[in-house]
């Protein structure tokens, strides 16, 4: 072990809108990332929303020379949009797919053909293990009547319950992303509360940037001004968290998020703002037994309020597949009474007024349409039941462990 | 820590037919299961495809005074199939479900219906933490001819990813499940080469039960001998695999097989047969250091091996994409032309010689219902492409630091 010094790491995240034909200055915009993260030099650069690997491998080429290790993480139809740059040795990876991710017939957002996910990268860097982790959460469109706050949530738990379950091995535990949660909101304090991560902006002793460390702000030029009018200051959604395990402590020294545009540029680096952290990670001076070991009181209450999240999710989504079954009912009904009569007109039993051939065929057309979607429909909200039912039974175990060991302290 | 004298655990493993409607004899079997768990007594059950939950909460509620902890694991549409039945707290659960798992379209299959998945317990024994993992893989349909092999060796890296990335917190680690692997398979020699895992049958000092120690066997009243004839003896696919981490070794004292009926019965418990381990597990007597950091150099050509079924799977799967793509293009076009038609004749442009409408209609009906459906199947296989080629990806880079490994070693 070589670390009596503390070690100093300095990590950028960022995410990066590089939607192909869809994201304004994408080329330009992904240049300039390419040109300051080589430049800067940091140590880790966690990247969202990379989702064309040609953006990705244009990157890699340019920034081989400072970050000779990088990641992709594939994922979903587009791609997880995932990637990370390291300046050390990336010793192993694993992604863990999101059971919910929104749905397929909402095209216009989009979120479920990404198969949103987290990665997780092992990094060795001075004989310290790090673990990594960089993910995307599913997207909020409507603050007042978000409809997949059900799956947000459902998803920072994942999230939680996978960074707890693979850490057991690290040193320390990094978590970059777009977590598209209010510091407030019930899943980043389920989050918080589970992993005992802590929130570089909140820890930072220097901060400079953008007032409240928003990461979205009105002074983007790519930002929609009406969408954040609520928020006149901006929200912070993007995040860099971390913990110390076992032998080491880590704070973090200073933070800091670009304010609008990229440093002595014109334009920003994208619709979020970059968030970069200088971390100090150093031995733990006693052996003092892990803190994550303590409970909070108040972790009770926020599992509680997520799980209350997770039943408004579930009696949506058994609504959703019942009237998904229904119609399927109905349209097949349709379709056999329609083959009824085409059968009776064949066989001579014609009525005295025939309905007409082609509304009787577009009809027939559009049943058939109908009985197929539904039924799919169906299949896909019978799994969404299943798995916000797995999740409130998880949520329910995680309660009672939480309970017993309160009640045991 | 009390676990001076050596723990014993007896460990029940089966995969138990019980698909509702379908499965002969399966209130009957279900019974029998019940009954025989609650007469041993048994420290862990580990049971699979248990589809119908009211199957597991009859279980349940007849094995509460015996086996006072258990869960079920939701997944997919069906469920996934996996419970188990603990006398011992279990403390938590994770799932992870496998990135692909057959196809949809395979109706008379139906394993993408089950959502196949691995689920983790932590359950605490006498002051020592067991990582019990409870699977089910993709089943195997004809072994010459298996269209779905690359799925299962994908399934199989994953299980052992999850494995390792999961048990760095554990003592005693704990697989049982139907894998659908024999034992010479690339699927099974991966798994037990990276996790480090042993097989009961391989390592017990005492074996009674079908000779190799098979699981599907002829003498199975269930069994469709037909199938089993390039196998006379029968085929091993069910395990349960075990290792001792850090400060324990574990080993297999005894193993048992039922033999094509229950103990005493005429019918047996299920078309599988049930695997009963007894395992000891003591404390390491030398503090070495764990067995599992040795890297065999056999390991590089299973990794090599596994690539490339996973390759030929990816060649698979762009075929499907690429005919499928195809057939929504022809189906778009015909659709086109057949408006471009309609509009024409709605203008007056008649044709000399119209086309029926009755066939002009259904021809309509069928490219309308081979668009969907091939656009449905163009993005269920572009998303198996980019699992496929994650995987390999993954590969590539596990055999780039096993070689590593090796060249220090």
């Amino acid at each position: 072990m070589d670390t009596d010094p503390p070690l100093e790491l300095r990590v950028f995240n960022l995410n990066c809108w590089a939607i192909r034909y869809l994201s304004k200055l994408r080329q330009e915009r992904i240049g300039l990332i390419g040109d300051t993260l080589s430049q800067e030099g940091f140590d880790l650069a966690l990247l969202q929303e990379v989702w064309s690997e040609r953006d990705y491998c244009e990157l890699k080429q340019k920034l081989a020379a400072c970050y000779p290790y990088s990641h992709y993480f594939k994922s979903g139809v587009i791609g997880s949009g995932l990637c990370v740059f390291s300046r050390y040795p990336i010793l192993d990876t694993f992604l863990y797919q999101y059971s919910l991710n929104g749905y397929p017939y909402m095209l216009q957002h989009g979120d479920w053909f990404c198969g949103k996910a987290v990665g997780l990268l092992i990094i060795k860097i001075c004989g310290i293990i790090f673990h990594v982790y960089v993910t995307h959460l599913h997207a909020e469109y409507c603050r007042d009547k978000d409809a997949y706050l059900p799956h947000r949530v459902v998803q920072a738990w994942e999230l939680a319950q996978f960074i707890q379950h693979t850490s057991k091995g690290a040193d320390v535990v990094l978590l970059g992303g777009d977590l598209n949660m209010h510091p407030g909101d019930v899943g980043i304090r389920l989050l918080r509360g589970w992993t005992g991560l802590r929130d570089s902006f909140a820890d930072t002793e220097r901060f400079e940037g953008c007032e409240d460390g928003c990461t979205l702000v009105p002074a983007n030029c790519f930002i929609n001004k009406e969408e954040l009018q609520p928020f006149p200051l901006g929200i912070r959604i993007d995040y860099i968290l971390y913990k110390g395990l076992s032998r080491f402590v880590v704070k973090c020294d200073s933070l800091m998020t670009t304010t609008g545009t990229a440093p002595g540029k014109s334009i920003p680096y994208s619709d979020h703002e970059a968030v970069i952290a200088t971390l100090c990670v150093k031995p733990r001076e006693e052996a003092k037994a892990s803190s994550s070991s303590a409970v909070e009181p108040e972790l009770v209450d926020v599992v509680n309020e997520a799980r209350t999240e997770v039943r408004v999710g579930l009696h949506a989504a058994e609504r959703q597949r019942y009237s998904n079954g229904r119609m399927a009912i109905l349209a097949l009904l349709l379709l056999l009474l329609q083959a009824a009569m085409g059968l009776s007109s064949l066989v001579g039993w014609d009525s005295p007024q025939p309905f007409p051939k082609f509304s009787f065929s577009l009809l027939s057309l559009l049943a058939t349409v109908v009985l197929l979607l539904s039924m799919v429909l169906y299949v896909f909200h019978t799994i969404e039941v299943k798995m916000l039912q797995g999740t409130e039974e998880q949520m329910r175990l995680a309660l009672q462990a939480l309970q017993d060991k309160l009640s045991s302290m």
